[in-house]
Order: structure tokens, then sequence, then C-alpha cells
């Protein structure tokens, strides 16, 4: 980093006083930045620096005779590639199980997560998990502590199911991915899960982030389905700023006027979040598309589009599924799938 | 509620088999529903009724021979004004000072909440306090456990905030409003304040809401920036379904593509939530807005739309503000908008 | 204006070299501007002015060393509350009938639009003209040139039609409000209309636009359903830029994510352009909700937010009506309607 | 199709009467529809089928007793796979130059368009289609009609520009695509247009689709930038109704809430698209991205998501560009695209 970092200019209203631009210069230095005043065509402006302070943020719009501020660098640093040219490289490793392979997020390998949306009961989750293994999926993912927008929906298993994960864990030598809600769940999780998700309704869960900040397993961390990259990225950085550097992106799908789909894949998110940050990206075409048959297109499109991974629901009898069955593929689906994946990260890899 | 309730239509494909109807039929018989299937030109419609059970949400749509489904009736109960015709009236009351008016929610007054966005210390906040008791608000506003977007942003005071809450309810015989972000900081919240707020950020947090349940103490719940009608009046229902009845609904904007203000607030939620739900609803046009500028207009629509009440940012110093500052309006400009409101009120209840 | 408008702050990057940045200076003096280098912690502006020539868009985006550019003023001249401060007024005035009181837009008043989406026959729109005017109305609307998402809906009665609004005019003496879809529709319309509506279909047809600036009749140019506040008013400036000042703005509702409602009515847009334009804003709640039980909340809504009118869809028989006739109002709500929207314009101007 | 056609369920409220159900019935049936009342749990469903007369929309919503409506099927017939089940090619022929290979839109070859925004002059546009060419396209894009938000930006050269893509297409034996805004455009291009360009800002300007539709010449339609997937498919339909078969359909970005990209690519519209309709899809990743960074990986994802081609701005100077130049990429960049774009579609088709 520079000595001086040039952060904001703010632009001074064409009535603004001398004594206006001075009472806010003084209060920017009091505040530990620099101000600089310049000047152009009658109007004043005031390049406000950091000098090794801490970034924060801090709305000048309101002092008397200022017009307009624009902020220069973005407010997240520990996310950003400015700061960290390399691409973060996170691995899933079993210590327990040496044998198994471990699995690389960030780098030329495309990750496949898959399994049910919930954990419903031992026998159809291993089952699943059979299945989703002979496809050739190394991590399962299936949820054991629900949000759900509807009280009366399935709110999940609770630890009754880790115990589930756990045995599948051990069967099939398979990392396990599964969602946290509140920060009482993160120690009976933290003990069978490989990565802790954080859903798209928590997102902006700040005391969530912060908990998880202590800990130093990997966290899958979805984008709110209405934030933006940059409030996305931000999330991430409560994370890193509390201690934890361990964060994998989600792109899932945000918000918008369509109905026709239940949600729009942002695949332009992934080449722009792969150019002002370092960390690793997958995606979630199940939630995205909200639909089982648009899935493998949409899965191909991430990929093609960077992504370094994918979570895929599956599901052995989506009809009878207790959460999300309409976007779950079956497992046969899963190799046809994963083969064009590979293809396509290979012509990529290529270049 | 009828003996039994029609609840969805689910319309067969043109190619769906008699097999294809007939296990659907059992299976939802099964789930503890009654199922009638009805026929018009060549296709099978199965209408779906409850016979006393639960309202849960399942989705019928992965059924073999399944085209599409309708559900027909909203998925809340207990917030609906179908089974709740009269509107819910929400009392604040001050045991220790019987002499403090009552506010009341969801009747024929339009309350003001006014205060700073955030507790930044005792002095500028017992200023602010006392203005705004003058100006004739009785329910003071004032963060002290804050979401902000940034991990670098000012956090709040936190308890050390809540003293001064207390100070301001005792000296000024003012109900207090204030947020909880996490289950941990209920019971030392609920010690000072009249009405515990959840913002945006955690409208989708269902464990908090879960928790919130449990206690009686009136629960100001803004509405997602992002969520939809129903999705905040599910948000309410969690709250209602663990046990507490005591809800005030705040449309606080929406985020849209707009961008000259900071999000759009939803005039039509006013009317469309009165017609559907018994439940209060008021209206916060400082965050709406973003601009301080807009507040009055925006707080006039809310109330001739037919807002219970307004949720106002105030602050002495705007420029000095450490949250929120742009949007926060002077206590000066209170007397004249309350004035307003109250006029427009006036002309609505004459009717 | 002053001599030298300030127009564009161009960040260079940290690696900009000279050569960028006298490069970059010299075109932007090549294309008739002015520019100063400015200085601060070691990275580079440009100061762009305006010396007398036109404003134009202009993009320095894509020149080498550019790492940033932020534009200042608005890029609409002649919509903006900047170069013309006080309020437009547009005044419908009557010159075969002298005897009927003009409206006049922009004023103390509020003017209330009325009429069916569509001119369905002449019998049933007589009847709702008549009824409109006794209701206190003294401006008729109803579509003869439609623009329907559908080919197969009914897409009006082209000139038939016009001749029932030039009766509904002489009989009633009432003024017009008719949309155009086409410039070859304009000059059958403007020998009826007084007022020629620009659909929110139609916002972006540019070459209409154009065509409407060439005439002086008032036009009321409706919000593109997805278009921000600056392109409204660029929209807005292409029908003055060539030569027509008499421009009525609308809002109608924008798209969203919510469902529950058509659109959402952008209460802000009321007084955010207010701010920034001179020229008067009426509402479409009709449109903006897409349900009559909505109409009168958000109506008094809209005028407490400071609209100068409404345009409000009446029908005598709306279950009959071939356009929108869900979100049609009976001519019997109307006068209780007015009543309310006048008592709190007075509120508003008592001020 | 079969003989009658169920098209919308109508809800009756619980309180409608036995005359409101007979009455809606009989207007139905002498509407030229079908109309057979069916009976749940105390509820009556009104079952509404066509009997060989024209689709159109009708809204029952008003009538009284009625409580909700649920329309069956899709309302566009020619653009529905469901009555076209084989997917449309569309083929551009160089009628005068046989030696030229036909493109074919829809089949399994990607056809890649590229060229300018705009047309600005001869000598540089000459220089463009020269390196597009040898980069291996032969489809040359350049708008000499633009739409531009605003009156003070470059319109385009008009008839002049027609002239140099009557040039290129001559020397280079490239097909043409360029845009028309209004019908009076449309005599001049169609002599030297292969396809015509409808803009996003016009695919809702009724009147030109109709226009449209009167020539059997393709037409390249954009989706409007915040339509839904049923209304870009009804704009379509305006065409085929009007008689030109030759639609081919192009995503170009969605306006939503993300402000870091110009548009959100919908890369869900793709399968979505070829799901329910027999039309062919092309991507454009320059406006849907707006930033020429983006293109590549956008291009890739488009393509396998299941685009049929691509709509690319190549600029051979961005910098100087008088319109978009933000978004556009060097044609030296387009072969090493291609390649990738060919190798990903080979894998999609192999399956």
């Amino acid at each position: 980093m520079v000595d001086r970092l040039f952060v904001m200019i703010i632009l001074m209203a064409p009535w603004a006083t001398e004594k206006h631009v001075s009472d806010l210069r003084k209060h920017i230095i009091n505040s530990g930045m620099s101000a600089s005043v310049l000047e152009n065509a009658g109007r004043k402006l005031i390049a406000v620096s950091l000098c090794g302070g801490p970034l924060f943020e801090k709305s000048f719009e309101t002092w008397p005779g200022v017009e307009q501020t624009f902020p220069i660098i973005q407010p997240f640093m520990l996310a950003s590639r400015e700061f960290n040219p390399e691409n973060t490289l996170i691995q899933l490793k079993m210590k327990k199980s040496p044998g198994v392979k471990p699995a690389i997020f960030g780098g030329n390998d495309v990750q496949i997560i898959a399994g049910p949306c919930a954990v419903e009961d031992e026998k159809s989750c291993m089952e699943i998990a059979e299945k989703v293994k002979e496809a050739g999926c190394n991590i399962f993912r299936g949820g054991v502590f629900k949000a759900r927008t509807s009280p009366y929906a399935f709110q999940g298993l609770g630890k009754k199911g880790l115990k589930i994960l756990e045995k599948i864990k051990k069967q099939f030598g398979m990392f396990i991915v599964t969602e946290v809600l509140d920060s009482s769940e993160i120690p009976p999780t933290i003990e069978v899960a490989d990565v802790l998700q954080i859903g798209t309704r928590n997102m902006t869960n700040f005391r969530l982030l912060e908990s998880l900040g202590k800990f130093d397993k990997p966290i899958l961390l979805k984008r709110g389905m209405s934030s933006t990259i940059r409030e996305f990225l931000m999330a991430a950085e409560y994370i890193l700023k509390n201690g934890n550097p361990n964060v994998i992106l989600c792109e899932r799908g945000i918000r918008t006027f369509e109905t026709h789909t239940r949600f729009t894949m942002d695949i332009n998110a992934f080449p722009a979040i792969k150019q002002i940050s370092h960390l690793p990206i997958i995606a979630d075409p199940s939630h995205a598309t909200g639909s089982w048959r648009l899935v493998e297109s949409v899965s191909l499109a991430a990929v093609a589009a960077g992504a370094d991974g994918l979570l895929i629901e599956v599901h052995t009898d989506p009809k009878n599924a207790l959460s999300d069955g309409v976007q779950s593929i079956l497992p046969e689906r899963l190799p046809a799938l994963i083969k064009k994946v590979r293809a396509i990260k290979n012509i990529l890899i290529e270049e």
C-alpha cells in the first residue's frame, strides 16, 4: 500500500463559502485523514486520503456546502484482489482418513457438491450419498438446520441429522457441507462438517458472520438474494476480519422481476468477482433456477463463466422430498453433467 | 373456518394416465388431506382440501403427470385478516409511570417514533430526546446494537447504550424502541425497551424470530428490503406462531433498479397489507428515501395511504452523526410535519 | 450559466504515465472542452469543463490510464430545475368554448383526469363521461390507439374512437387526453385531443418523442416501467429539445420483484423529481396498483407526496371492460376521492 | 390441437351466489367459449375452454363472486413449442453472391455477429469489418439509426451509413445486421440488411412490430430490458402473427438492482426459452455486461447455456468510439473467443 491512500473526492457546491471548505477540511484532518483542496472552474474539490489509519465509512454529504461525494476505493480490503493478487486456494482434507483425496477450491478443478436440500431420514440419505459418490462426487451436502419461509414447513432434523451426516462421511469418505442458522449451532456442527454453509437469508446476519470468524473451518457464504456484489464481498469481509480466511463464495441467483424462473443466476458475477476478489466462487444452479429442467444448462454456463464449483440438489425421490423437490435432479443425471463440466473447464485452462 | 378448507388445484397434464392421478390422490389422502378429481375438456384436476389438520407447504409439481399447481389460500393464518377480521391494536403502557399516556398502534392515532439512527453518546442523545419530546413525540428510537454492511463501520454502544435509553425513558417519560440482532441481546434489551425492533437484514433470521415469539413485548418487524408482501407476513407469522401476538409491521422501502433514491417506499403495500392482514403497519421514510429532503413528503404520503405511524430519524447534528446522517432531519422540522400528518389522518377517519 | 461548466472528474490509475495524461488532456481539448490536471497522493485527476459548447455524453473510461470517471452534472438541461428554477405551468384552454374554465398543471390545483382505459363504444363512453363530469372532473381520458402486450387483445377503435372523444368534448365541455403510439397517429389525434399521452411502453420510442417535439400540444409522458428518474427526464428532454416545452410527467408505477400488486408506485419520485425538475408531474394509481381496491389510498398518497394531478381509470361496467377492468373504479367512488384529495392539497399549500 | 382447449380455471368466492355463477357462465358462453361448473368443499370452479375460436386475453376478475382466476396455457401460440415442436431454422443467404456460405440460426452452429455499436465513418468501419472477417465472422453488425437515452448523444449516420454497410457486404461477402427504430426506416434498410434488428427500447413499440410482420426479412428481436420471458415471446408473437415467421430472439441483459455491471445477463432464459419456444435465441454479452473485460466469460456461458449465436461489439479503437466504447472488445480477441465457443458447442452436441 502506498504511503497515503486516496479514498474520496468531495465536490463542494458553487455557493460553498471559504468557511464551509475550511471547516470540513479541519474535520477530516481531525478524523485522522488528510485533505487537499483542489479547484476547477470556480468549484472546489477536497481530495481525502488515509494515512495509515483504518478504512471506515464516513458520510460527508450532510456537511454544509457539500454537493456530492465520490468514493474511490472499494470499502473491503481483505477480500479484495487489489491487496491479495493471487487466488486463495481452500483445501478440504480428511485428517482421520488420509487416503481420501483433498478437495481444493479456487484452483484448476471444478468441485461438485451434491446431495438433498434437507436430510430427511437415514435410509434415503444414505441411498442418495451412495449414488452421488458413484457418480464421482466427493462432497455431500444436506441441511439439518433449515431456514424456511413458512413456519409450517419442515424445519430440519437438527442434531439427529448431524449423526446421519457423520455416518455418510465415514462410510463413503465424503466431505460434508451443511448449513448453520445461529451461533449456537456452530459447535455441534463443526464436529461433523468440513464446510459450514451460510444461507442467502443469513448473509446479513452480522452476528453469525462474526461468530464464524472465530473458527478456521471453511465457510460457504451464499450471496443474499438481493445483495449487490459489493455487499456480498462486505459480508465475506466480516468473516475475514474476524479471523477466518477460508471463505468460499456462492452465487445462488438474485431476485429480479422475472417470475418464470425462481431466481435469476447472475452469470456476470463470476468474472466480475474474479476480477476484484481473490476468493473462490461456486454456483448453485438449483436455487438459481428453481427447476430441475434448467439445472444442467445453467451448471455448464456457470463453469464456462469461471465458477470453481457447483452446489447441486440431488434426490432419488424428488416427488416425496420434504423441501425443494422441484429443483432436485436424479443422481442418474450427474455423470453426464460432470463429464461436460470437466470438458468445459479443460477448454478454459488450456488457454 | 369451514369444515374442509379448499387449498390447492392441481392440473394434470394431457398425457397423465389413470395411475398418475390415482397415485397422487392416494398420496394426498395419506398426507392427511382430502382430494377430489374433477374433469374438463379431457384434462383432470385434483382439488385438495385440508380437513382440520395443520396447513403446510407441499409441492406436488414433481409428481409424474402433474402439469401445474395453483395454491388458493395464503399460507399464513395468524397474520391473516381472513381469520381475524378486526384490526389488532397494540398498546404501549408505562407501568412504572402510570401518568404517561399509553400509545396505541392500529387505531385512529398516528404514532410518531423519532430519534437518531444510533445512540452515540449520552449528551447528544439526551439533547435529541428533549427536542423530540418538545416536538410532540412520545416514542424514542435509537440503536445500540447496529447491523452495518461494513465491518469497519460504527457497530453501536451495546449495553452501555441501553443505560442511556433507560435514562431517557425516566427523564422524559418516553417509550423506547431499539433493535436486537441476536437472541442473546433480547434479555438485557427487554428490561429497557418498550418495543423490540427487527431490522430489514434480519427479517429472515428465523431463529431470532422464533426467540421473539417467546416474549409478549411488542415487536417492530421491518420488511426485508427485497421481501415480498407474502414473505413479510410469513415472517410475522413466525413470531405469532411462537406465541407473541404483538407485531407491528414496518414498510421501510424495497430494493429496485432506481438509484436516485436509496430504496423505493412501497406505498401500495399499506392498503394492500391492510386488506389482507389485521396487524398495524408503520412507515420508515428515512431509510425508504435515504435523503432528509424527501422525508416529509414521503411521511405524508404514507399516512395518506393508511400507515398507523412513522419511524423517523432525527439528529441535532446530522453532519457528525456516526450512522445515516444524510437521511436524518433536524428536530426543528418535526412540529410542522406532525401537524400535517395529523390533519391528513383526520381527513381519512372523517369518512 | 457560468462561463465554464464543470462536468466531469476523471481519476487516472496509479500506473498512468505522463503520456496517458497528456494524450487524454489533448483529446478533451480537441473535443471542444477544457481540461485541468490536479494531483493528490500521487494520483492525477482531470477536471473537465464545458466552454459554451453543447453538452454531450462521452465516455473516457476506455482511454489508457483511466481508472474511473465521475460525471458531475445531470445530462438534461431543459428539464432541469437548475436552469429553470420556477415551476412550469401547463394550461389547457378550450378555444372554441371560452366558457370552459382552463385547467392548469403545476400550480395549486390537483387536476383529475378520469375515464375508461379504452374507448369501447359510443354509448358506454358517453355514459362514463357524463358520470365523471358530474363527479367534478373536467378532463376525460380514453384510449383509441391501444398498446397491448398481446396481439390478440383489443387494439382500440382507432379513428372511429376519435369521433366519440370529439362528441364528449363538445357535449360535456371536457378536455380530452388520449394516447398515440406512432407518429402517423399524431395529425388526426391532435385535432381532437387537448393532451397527447405517451404510454410507458413508448417512453423510449425516440422517433415518436422527436415527432411530438414539433407540436406545441401538451404531452402527458408516462415513465417507462423500468426507467430510472434520470432516464425519464431524458425522455422529456427529447421532447423539449425538439421544440415543445409542454410536458406533463406521469409516474405510473415501476416494475419490481413484488407480485402482489401489478406495479410499485414510486412515491419517492414525486418529491425527488420536484426537486430536480420544473415540470409538472401527475400520478396514475390505476396502473401503479392494478387493483381498484388500492386506487383511492394510493391517489391520496400521491397527492400528499406532491403530485399535481391524477389519471384514474373509471368504468361504469368494469366487469365487461375490454381492457384493464380490474383496476377501474366506479364513477360513484370519485366524489369522495376528489373531496379528500382537495383537502390534502389544501393542507400542503397552507404551509 | 384438441377439439376443446382448456384455457382457464375461475375460482368463485365462498359467498358467490348461484346467480353469480350462472351469469358468468352465460357471459363466457356468449363470448364463444365453453364453461363447465365444478365443485369442491363448497366452492365452485368454472373451467373455461376454447372451441376453435381465437385465443384472447379476457379478465373475469371483476365479475361479482369471482375470487381468483388461473390461466392455464401460455397466451402465445405461434411462438410456442407446444404447437411447433421442432426448432425453427433461420437461414441467411446471399442471393447475389451464391459463393458465400449461408448462415443458419437454430441448428448446430453458433453464429457470431460482430462489429461496432455505431457506424461512425467509412474508413474505421471498413477496417473493423476486415479484421472481424479475418477472425472468422461472416456477419457484420453496425447501427446507422441509433436509439440513445440522451438527445445530445450521437444519433447515427442514417442513410449515409447504409451505403457503408452495403460496401462492406460487397467487399467482404458479409451478411449485415442493422437496427431500425421506425417503420419509415424499414424500406431503405431492407435493401441492404440481411437481418433487421429491433432494440431493447423498441420491443414494446407494437406499431413497429406490426410493420415488420409484413416482410419476410429475418428480424433480430432484442428482449426489453425489463420484459419478462412471457412478454418477450408475446412481442415475437406480434411479428409472427402479422406474417413474418423469421424471428431470432436475443437476450441482452435485464435490469436488476445490481449496479456493478450495466445489466444482468439472464442466463436462465436460454434453457427456459428453448423449452417453451421453437425460435432461435442468441446472446448479446456486450450490453448484458457493459464491460469488455466480462465479454468473453459471459459469451462462453451463454453458449454453454444453449445460445445459438452471439452479438458482440468490436471496435479497433474503443477509446474513440462514439457509442459504447467501454463494452467493445478489440478484434484481436475474437479468434480465441470463437475457438472456445466452438469447442463448448461441440461438447453440447456430442450428447
